[in-house]
């Protein structure tokens, strides 16, 4: 594959429809989106300390060609960003800036930065325009497409948020080569993750290609983006305000590993490792609960330590903790969690809280 | 009209679609609304000091009947709540009730606690259900209606917030026989406005009706209610984002008003007051502009003069100072203020800023 192709993903969501725009090097060619600037003079950038140092000056010249008049903010790396004190120093600094409704916001980052910025523009004067450019692996497959938007409160994460579609998502896989390597693996945990819920073929291509992966292979990395980012599109579709069950699909891992992160202090454990751990849980469970074969647990064990990730649940945290913690999740059903369980590599189906027994059966792999 | 009538004004917004129940005495009667509560277990109820005291503990004891928990939250009275501190505090008190997606999030009171409860509905765990129960006449006539949500920046009015339709509204006119005088009158100010934007023979109803309308005769204040939603409604349902012009004619009079809301410091007039002013003024604009003719400007200061409200431009505000507070209005179309003026009383329309002289020619009316 020599010549370097554009890969548009759409997004169909009638008056909310986008389009995912994959390509290596995109970040240097703005004409991708060109149709979607044509429509802004202003634009206004948030980034965080990390991401800003190596792609915001580079952005904003890019953009100079497109625009009138570019503005941006740098806040903190890392989750500490996703409050309330944060979103609201945005705000005020686009008051500053004059932004208004027709200005469109950019978030340039990862998964935290999308989610603020999102939150953001779906507030700032009741809404306006978002366009992702997504720099981890993490945004790229996951948090940048499907309009979920949030904040943290000291009680939980994302407990403060909003749907609000993107009108455009910008993916240059070629950001990644700067990604610290720990991060880049728990962008992994989230594609094993797509396989498990969606694609046998996407679970066996992965297994076919882990070093290629580990290499940062830059095709082979726009293949799988641009695959995550279609399986993670035609869920939304179907229920992109998560009330009919089909959006909960992509919580598979998520309920055991949000009691991981939550456990252990937020930023012990990364999120993709947390749902690595959570997964090969869930896993454990489903041959516990419903004939999940043994022989496919493991095929996701080996798929995620071959990648270089955990599987096995932290030492020194009881498994009462963890059975409390889960029933915290925020996406409760009439007060009761429901659990994501793989019935085979490629599908899941939502099941009912199982017993706290059967859930911590699934805990012992440590 | 012996017999009380519970009026249903449907708000067709596709699956955003929801009904305005109108009766007196609609408070002690919430089987009126028994469809929309049996869909819910919890609900947690936000109202402010003033309403809180009147009735918030009889709401209570009426939901008591139609659901299993009932929690709530008071804030202080005024404009002063409108603010991110309360908001979070709200939050926080939701998450400490063990409130989540399901739960019915009520507003009891004003504009203000609508606003501040409708943006907390909006972004607590990326959004839950909200009625509105509007306790002042501007709340029943226009901010509970339409979904606009919001808080203000230091900077401004309504700089955060978010558009989300509640899932019902339930008036009650009878608790307007405690609202204070000012503030009722206040309320008579968004009342006029319809009858000047959308429809002269409404006009025409209030003219005839001064002497009811300022005794609160609860029959005729039923029918002006529900015709002012209806109205409403009709231009929410064109335009429900603000984005193709219909709305922005629900604005008459307020970019006017709210420079001198501003200038004067937000309380000294109320909005009502403020938008009272800001419709002769407009009026007169259009005089001078488009041939509105100087009878129709007479009979909307009539009118407004004969429900108590004020008409003239406050003493001691320069006409430059008006002019620049106007151009600083969140309204913009790429960074030109437009304004809402009549052609005849019924009927308005939206015109760009037709020069500075012009329209401080308006602002003579001292």
């Amino acid at each position: 594959m020599a010549k370097i192709v554009c890969q548009k993903i759409p997004v169909n969501l009638a008056n909310r429809s986008y389009t995912i725009s994959i390509a290596p090097k995109s970040l240097d060619q703005l004409e991708l989106i060109g149709d979607l600037l044509e429509k802004y003079s202003h634009a206004f950038i948030v980034t965080d300390a990390n991401v800003g140092k190596l792609y915001l000056a580079k952005l904003k010249r890019r953009l100079k060609k497109h625009l009138e008049q570019i503005d941006s903010t740098v806040c903190p790396a890392g989750e500490r960003a996703k409050v309330m004190e944060i979103a609201y120093s945005i705000w005020q600094k686009m008051v500053g800036a004059e932004c208004d409704r027709k200005t469109l916001l950019i978030a340039l980052g990862g998964g935290v930065v999308g989610d603020l910025a999102g939150f953001v523009a779906a507030t700032f004067m009741r809404g306006v325009d978002l366009l992702q450019i997504p720099t981890t692996l993490l945004a790229q497959v996951d948090s940048s497409v499907g309009g979920k938007t949030g904040i943290n409160l000291p009680q939980g994460k994302n407990l403060v948020g909003a749907f609000w579609q993107p009108k455009g998502v910008l993916i240059d896989p070629e950001v990644l080569a700067t990604l610290p390597d720990r991060e880049y693996r728990a962008g992994l945990a989230e594609v094993v993750k797509y396989g498990v819920i969606l694609s046998a073929e996407f679970f066996e291509f992965l297994e076919q290609q882990t070093e290629a992966i580990q290499q940062r292979d830059s095709q082979v990395l726009s293949h799988i983006i641009a695959e995550c980012c279609r399986l993670k599109a035609s869920v939304v579709v179907e229920d992109e305000f998560e009330t009919t069950g089909h959006r909960a699909r992509l919580n598979f891992g998520h309920t055991y590993g949000h009691a991981f992160e939550f456990l252990l202090g937020y930023g012990e454990l990364l999120h993709g490792e947390a749902v690595a751990i959570g997964m090969c849980c869930a896993a454990l469970l489903a041959q516990h609960t419903s004939g999940f074969s043994n022989a496919e647990t493991e095929r996701i064990q080996l798929l995620l330590q071959t990648l270089g990730l955990p599987t096995k649940v932290p030492a020194g945290l009881p498994a009462s903790e963890i059975i409390r913690a889960m029933q915290c999740d925020k996406k409760k059903v009439n007060k009761s969690v429901q659990l994501v369980l793989p019935s085979a590599i490629g599908n899941v189906t939502l099941v009912a809280w199982p017993g706290d027994e059967q859930v911590a059966s699934a805990l012992t792999n440590r």
